[in-house]
């Protein structure tokens, strides 16, 4: 592979110049230089909850404040939030969940737990020394119409300017896609857990 | 939505006991406690660095140490490297990148620096006092041939027990594919790009 002519080397670049030329012309039509975005990472695949840390841990790294609110997940030990505890606090961590639905089985629980994380999350988006909220699993209180679809949109779309805000889990609701700058949808091409392999330390929690 | 009978309430307890018994199967048939898993982020969508640099924190939130080689990334500046800067020698990072390839135009220079970020991904893999390797857009690497992609897969798949690996970038090759545990496509269902927002600190670098 080392073994180039000139002809493949000219070849490469003449490419690249054309594709430089286009890449170009698509950064100068972008005209808006900052805005808040309204972020969703949906789809049945891994890496929407992580997805959502990567940026918090970017936005960190500028010095800026980051909120996470888990809207499900209970009160069990992750690595994640060791390791935010790290940035002290530029970190404002609630872990609000009363664990999976199908361990509680107490919708009346469910519900009150949904609504006590929708009320710290609406605390964190009108924080101003916050640059970026992640409302983790808010999706699935969603699904399950713990919250109001439609009071929850409209605060999401009226958000303060510059804020922003990522919502993760499966089965994002339509009105939300709608309402989102970004929406990913993360899908399964393999996964480790048909294969027999447990979760992990570190890779899962 | 406080308002709940009786009947409804005995309904969801229902769905979710039944729902449980699937889930609680479901995690007795995984018989593998511990394995390094090959995992593989890709797609047009956005996540797919994040997503591994989430992974990549949960580890340090254990303490463990992780490796990153950056194959494309050049010497720009981003969030996340001065994020990881704060677990001091927890983190290896390496950007060895020369930048996009249609900056370069440079065939020869590209593959020279994909083949010295290949040394360092296989000297990373090879320290036992690492727990994860982030291998960020060596998809690239591999679908402009600057590396031999029959050697580099068999490297992965030879990697030492328990060390998890994750290879990010679009265009995964199918035998990369083909020896993963885990892959995950990273769909866009809809991009702020298109809307002529411009990338921004904290969101994109």
């Amino acid at each position: 592979m080392s073994e180039i002519d000139a002809a493949e080397a000219e070849r490469h670049k003449a490419k690249m110049a054309k594709r430089k030329a286009v890449q170009d012309a698509e950064v100068a039509g972008k005209t808006v230089a900052e805005k808040g975005l309204l972020i969703v990472n949906t789809g049945p695949g891994k890496g929407k909850t992580t997805a959502a840390f990567g940026l918090a841990l970017r936005m960190l790294g500028y010095g800026r404040r980051v909120g996470v609110v888990q809207f499900i997940k209970g009160k069990w030990h992750t690595g994640e939030k060791d390791a935010f505890a790290a940035f002290g606090d530029q970190v404002a961590w609630h872990t609000m969940g009363e664990g999976f639905t199908w361990e509680t089985q107490d919708l009346q629980r469910d519900i009150a737990a949904a609504q006590a994380a929708w009320g710290k999350a609406q605390e964190l988006m009108a924080d101003p020394t916050i640059s970026l909220v992640v409302l983790d699993e808010l999706n699935i209180a969603l699904r399950y119409d713990y919250l109001d679809l439609e009071k929850v949109v409209a605060a999401l779309k009226a958000r303060r300017e510059g804020l922003h805000v990522v919502v993760t889990g499966r089965n994002a609701k339509p009105a939300l896609v709608e309402a989102a700058d970004l929406v990913t949808e993360m899908g399964v091409t393999k996964h480790h857990f048909s294969a027999g392999v447990k979760a992990q330390q570190g890779i899962e929690f």
